[in-house]
């Protein structure tokens, strides 16, 4: 059993490479809620949604989100009476929002909708919400002011320096259901290349998780965001620097060092194994940019081979 | 000015015939909100959208409510998903929810937000709801339970006796923003062919409202919403019945008598005249099946003859 720790559009392009290597059902996905939203009263779960469009063959490819040919009646409509249309919803985006909102009102935890969009998804892997708590991930703008997170993500367009960040609900919120249990069996945790500060730190951050990554940081592997000093996608770089870190794989590796134990960076990152062992990980390095599922699955191989390497 | 209240679908006409006949800005209208109801966490008003789609000529008139030329992508793909679609949402109707629902978790009021929305569709006369405070219609059911209103009119299809009707919070709701100074300086009160019950009702059940109404009694004229002992639309015949009343326009009249003065009858209940104006009334009997807008405008007409006849 494999169990990865998920935030977004990274994390499910290696997750539909390592379906393609183990099978959906070996794999359990932890997945950050940090990033949950309401809009117009409806719940919004970017990261299980991504996860889980993209493990459905239904996901956007190009932009990495959403679900491919949908249609905007609502949003242009919207934009039509004047109303706030920064964060796109799409029509059928919306159908799934439309029910967890539902399903949450009648009393469902997350964990169970999501459970049973997964089922009507036709979803191989276990996705597990981190929390059926309600935690958000606040950012404070280096200019001044805190902003949920999706205001600083796509609102601002992840453009301004932040100065802090902090995930609230994290600290008091009960891990959801299952999740420490798939932890503690799992034969191999992976860490996704997702942002460490605002998609990996709220899993890092509900309580009981960082002690079972501890007590089995020999099966921990992650794979770093980074590639040549650079996220892929969105802020990370950026905001490891501004938050005091450094934006390269061996930075990374610093971060995760007390509970992970190896690190999978990118071959343009080679250089960098030296300090990633100084930092107390083993170090392997493999193509981690997944411009394709085969690349992705070959990330996968690579990534479940290292725990058994020399 | 002319003041009218109004349910959904037959006020909506009403109005519609009326702007004809003394333009949008002389017309106000004050509009039940005991049918609104929350569907996965949008704030729906049935009522307030069928008049402002009506006057905007954006209605789809085949059904009498939602928007012309609708697509249902949305629900489409909630139907796919096993979510509860009885209560159908075009996409460019959820729009308006979504406004809706933004803007009062904002803190706007359901006033403030009416008159935005208006602005936007364009609507000539003037919407008010009842009340900003949440005003829930419940019904009984003659076999048990209490069911919310969109239960009962729109899953059950109104198909199943009721025992008692109730307004949930109208008692200690307050009148919406100029609600009752519309009414005070009203040349015409006109009560509009709705459910006497659920659609009128509610508006009654406001504090002030039912006092300004029997101070202003003189002024106040309606039209019967049934026509040979039948509502058009809606369950208000069998209602009036299973709640102990009669399913007569002098039923009607009697329910109406303590605050109204003049209630305007269909052709084919003309023989009911002399009833009507033994509860008190005065009867004027004319053709009130508004077919077409034109036949909306010559009841519009009539009815504000009324209040001027000998």
């Amino acid at each position: 059993m494999v169990v990865a720790l998920c935030g977004g559009v990274g994390a499910a392009r290696l997750l539909r490479g390592m379906e393609q290597v183990v099978g959906g059902p070996s794999i359990t996905a932890v997945v950050n809620t940090g990033d949950d939203t309401e809009l117009f009263g409806l719940h919004v779960s970017p990261d299980l949604d991504t996860v889980m469009y993209t493990l459905a063959g239904l996901v956007d490819d190009e932009r990495g989100w959403g679900l491919a040919n949908e249609t905007w009646t609502v949003m242009d409509a919207l934009d039509a009476l004047g109303g706030p249309t920064w964060f796109r919803l799409g029509d059928r985006d919306l159908a799934t929002h439309c029910y967890r909102t539902g399903r949450l009102a009648a009393g469902a935890t997350l964990s169970e909708v999501t459970a049973e969009l997964c089922r009507s998804f036709g979803v191989g892997p276990t996705l597990l919400p981190v929390s059926d708590d309600r935690i958000r991930t606040v950012v404070t703008l280096r200019d001044g002011g805190d902003v949920p997170f999706q205001d600083y993500f796509v609102r601002l367009r992840h453009a301004v320096p932040v100065s802090g960040i902090r995930f609230d609900g994290a600290g008091s919120a009960t891990p959801g259901q299952g999740v420490l249990g798939a932890l503690e069996a799992a034969a191999t945790i992976v860490v996704c290349p997702s942002n460490p500060v605002v998609s990996i730190g709220p899993l890092l951050a509900v309580p009981g998780v960082l002690d079972v990554l501890r007590r089995r940081r020999d099966r921990v592997v992650g794979v770093s965001p980074l590639v040549g000093g650079a996220a892929l996608k969105g802020p990370a770089d950026r905001m490891l620097v501004e938050l005091g870190g450094e934006a390269t794989s061996a930075g990374v590796a610093r971060g995760y060092a007390d509970w992970m134990g190896t690190l999978v960076i990118d071959t343009a990152d080679a250089g960098d194994a030296p300090s990633v062992e100084a930092a107390g990980l083993r170090c392997v390095v493999a193509p981690t940019v997944m411009r394709t599922p085969d690349a992705a699955a070959r990330l996968s191989e690579a990534v479940l081979a290292s725990l058994d390497g020399p």
